[in-house]
């Protein structure tokens, strides 16, 4: 498997990069950022997954996160993929929707047509990429942990809830948590994964903990002047359900804060703290 | 005067907002940005200048920066600038070149034709715009200071140089340090200021400090991999004239390190604090 660096830039000590590969699951070329801090040679440093919202790709949080800094503090490997398959042939145009299909892979393997063959971004970001990023970064698989902001908040909390072994700790920004129950997720998960909402369960965290999944503890942030606050993302659904099963949950609701990345980023050097923290730094 | 709010959105604390005016200067719409971090109602802020370099708008710093956890922290306003004129009937179509026109003002007022009318950045950075800011935002207009990167690293020093009592210190990533030296210097005072060079002495910071102008200390970081150091950067004939001139220079070189916003990303906080300590934080 050959990765195609894009671009290279030194960065609060580190190397934050752009890399291209020709995906098996996705059929296409995609491309990832990945933050390596400085470390010493042979040392293999802990990961953290980064899952973008709707409309993002990796340039989103690697321009404007405000991640670095603190990665290197902490020693942290920060990876960001895309959000969907791109590129000729993939269906789903983003000047028809911006919540669906191109950039808004949402995080499932789809089963309806056209998506199937391309849209499979759940077996990409957990199985796939993971592979890749192990093969040619100074990464331990065994400490691995995911985040991610609203549809990606989504991906990280179902990805977090599916493997709890294998991602010592999530948190998550502005997530949508039970896109069953909401616009956004009725939208995607009908359109990739069809009309049967027994099959959204797998991909719905209030579901997913309701049908005996579970963490060790979350952490969410969300702003109160989020715009998707009610309708979309509607934390109070993970409240419950996080209470009724005993999932120790850190849900802060940020006075003031929107769902832009200066919400994001102002409260990046937290959760990566949170996040080190479980992965033994 | 009004002012025209394009954006606000919270972030580490404070408010990080875009604005438009009507510029008397430039006869055209401006846009730039400002952050306001937390502060008591009533107080008066330092406020921190921020230029830019070529192709840059006001978004490229207030986006990439990383300034606001700083400033937030040691209670600075920081202003971001436009590069240029823009709009219709604007001369220097950027589509003819990057380093000339639109988005490469290189903060002089230009005398020739067909510049002149709207090529105003000095008078717009050292005057209307410091009067727009003084009016609308919370900040004491004796306690700025001034910064910049590339071409903006010229202005920064340029305007400092030129104004020691108004600006109480002055740093500059990757700057322009002798423009009547080198290529985008010479394309640019050429085109603004006419052929005769002795108009360009006042644009020039290496030519300003042998002709007499002092200020008291000076902070540059540069990055050592940096594909514009040595043929338009020269960051040498500074260090000479500063030491003929007896004027502290830190001039930093950093191994690595491009002349990119992960560069200036990296050293943000420290020209922060070194502005702060100058101005009484």
């Amino acid at each position: 498997m050959t990765l195609t660096t894009v671009s290279q830039n030194k960065s609060h000590g580190g190397v934050q990069g752009v890399y291209r590969h020709a995906s098996q699951e996705t059929k296409t070329e995609m491309t990832f950022s990945v933050f390596v801090p400085p470390h010493a040679d042979g040392t293999k440093l802990p990961v953290v997954w980064y899952l973008s919202g709707l409309t993002c790709t990796h340039a989103n949080v690697t321009e404007k996160g405000e991640f670095r800094a603190a990665c290197a503090e902490l020693g942290l490997v920060f990876v960001a993929p895309d959000t969907s398959p791109r590129g000729d042939g993939v269906p789903g145009d983003p000047n028809n929707a911006y919540d669906f299909g191109l950039g808004a892979g949402f995080y499932v393997d789809a089963t309806q047509e056209p998506f199937a063959k391309n849209y499979r971004m759940w077996s990409y970001v957990t199985e796939e990429l993971p592979s890749v990023v192990a093969a040619n970064f100074p990464v331990d698989p065994r400490r691995q942990s995911v985040m991610g902001h609203s549809m990606g908040g989504h991906g990280a909390l179902t990805v977090a809830l599916r493997n709890p072994s294998r991602y010592r700790a999530a948190s998550a920004f502005s997530p949508i948590v039970a896109p069953s129950q909401v616009p956004w997720g009725e939208k995607a998960l009908g359109g990739y994964l069809g009309a049967d909402k027994a099959a959204w369960r797998k991909h719905d965290a209030v579901a997913l903990i309701e049908d005996g999944a579970r963490v060790s503890d979350l952490l969410v942030d969300v702003g109160d002047a989020d715009q998707f606050l009610v309708q979309q993302l509607r934390p109070e659904l993970l409240k419950a359900a996080c209470e009724k099963a005993n999932i120790p949950l850190l849900l802060r609701k940020q006075e003031g804060y929107d769902h832009s990345y200066y919400f994001i980023s102002t409260y990046m050097a937290d959760h990566l703290r949170w996040h080190a923290a479980r992965l033994g730094r």
